[in-house]
């Protein structure tokens, strides 16, 4: 029998101090039954994004132990970053990755955010499939105004959290917790300073003003290097190709006579969606994801270790 | 100690009667210590090419039986195809995939080379990394003139078999058997029927003409599909990107105003030549191959294996 595997990406409101960062991803490294994949701290966001893989056990243990750490050291009243946030611990979702169903996951969400409240004090919002409340599958309803807002809106009983009293955590704000899909977080970064560009082809790209579906995409200037960034989360890569939303957004961009300055993909993305790009832009006829090699030796691993 | 396992490739001169291709191809499937990653077989070719991964010896039993097979039914002095050839089995080229040396696929090549003689009859070249000859490196001198003309030439000393006495098998040829680097197959399909066309893009990509290093190249025609094919081997995919191949030949086909109509990666190929041209044709900054999910799980089965 196959493990069970997840991955699971809490986004962290720290991308400067690098003590703290590597604080907060300490727990993550070197424990038996889950691996950091990936982290990676954003200066102009201020955020840290954490991709953990590993067995549902494990995985909500060492989450436990770094949202600790981060609750401590992470103020939101002195917490600026072009990324919206709600809480010092953001968000935490778990993806269904290996030999576990979404229902599971769902499942894993509701049990985690109520233990992680209790433990924490931190109030908790369910999101996407954990969502209780149809309107809270999506993220940006529940982060509407940011913590600055929430602060004060969260005595309304429709933005009430999901599991605890109805105030924030005096520094530590709150948390979104919730399983979804696997999501590819993909930036396109511009040659222009104009931030207004970045939030009209943002506007013009994002599923919510008529853009393509399942993509949100939001106008971001990227002040330390003098580029404005159209920073996507692609919600269903299965039916929005990566170099579908990539040559939306140049077609976009020609309008305003600005340059494509590089792309960035943060965090991890599932060999799929490369595969179907580079069929796209090398016109590959009848190309199989079992012609790549190390594809077919992680199948035959799986098989041996089955 | 993470197993030894190699790449083999084997080549035969059949690509059209499935019941024949189907009978080769069967020794290669489940076996204990090998794996059938690939096969396909080409109409215009008439040519079979098969990739399989295993442990050194177990690949060896396995190539011998389905070669048996092989010479018994293909006849050289009836075979028509537009890829050159000088036998029944026409290539074995082992590579090296984990945990094994260049140098142990050359020792490998030579002693499988004499035993595929001895129960064979079918002489042998040895080529590549594996050659006795520096000239022999390059598959094309050897298979000079094909079959047609080596079966005269073949009592010249210079064109005398590394093992075997100065003669062709009647019906099966010779055999090249040698060890290199990880091939990539990488055929262009162009709007055209003019094989003259094909042929001058070919003479300006491969090596051997003022092209790029490490790459081979031909034009054919695919009589069956009316199309003309610049057809590569690329040596050497990390001197030569795939995605600079492509726009080579892109750029060679505009000068003939012939469309490229799509293109065919023939056999397995290894993630890193993938990735490194999506990162040019996607303009990633800073991406790598550590993000992409299935390569870390790759690593951590093998880590888990070690």
């Amino acid at each position: 029998m196959t493990k069970q595997l997840i991955e699971c990406v809490p986004n962290f409101s720290e991308g400067r101090i690098t003590e703290v960062i590597e604080e907060i991803v300490e727990p993550f490294r070197q424990r038996k039954g889950c691996a950091l994949f990936d982290y990676r701290a954003d200066k102009d966001h201020n955020r840290l994004v954490v991709s953990l893989v590993g067995e549902p056990e494990a995985v909500q243990e060492v989450l436990l132990e770094s949202a600790k750490i981060a609750i401590s050291h992470i103020d939101l009243n002195h917490h600026m970053g072009a990324h919206p946030r709600i809480g010092a611990v953001d968000v935490i979702p778990f993806v269904p990755l290996q030999n576990i169903t979404m229902e599971a996951c769902v499942e894993l969400a509701h049990t985690f955010g109520r233990r992680y409240y209790q433990e924490t004090g931190v109030p908790v919002y369910f999101y996407e499939e954990a969502a209780l409340k149809p309107e809270r599958r999506r993220l940006e309803v529940i982060r509407k105004g940011q913590y600055e807002a929430l602060k004060k809106e969260v005595m309304n009983p429709e933005r009430h959290p999901d599991v605890g009293e109805p105030q924030l955590h005096p520094s530590a704000g709150a948390t979104i917790i919730g399983a979804r899909k696997f999501l590819i977080a993909f930036n396109v970064n511009l040659g222009s300073d104009d931030l207004n560009v970045a939030k009209e082809i943002a506007k013009s790209v994002r599923s919510s003003s008529g853009g393509s579906s399942h993509v949100k995409c939001i106008g971001l200037a990227l002040e330390e290097r003098r580029l404005i960034q159209v920073s996507t989360n692609i919600l269903d890569y299965e039916k929005n190709a990566l170099y579908r939303v990539l040559e939306l957004i140049r077609t976009e961009a020609k309008k305003w006579g600005v340059p494509v300055k590089g792309t960035e993909i943060y965090g991890m993305i599932p060999a799929a969606a490369l595969l179907d790009s580079i069929s796209y832009y090398m016109q590959t006829e009848g190309f199989d994801p079992n012609q790549v090699i190390e594809l077919r030796l992680l199948q035959m691993l799986r098989d041996n270790e089955a």
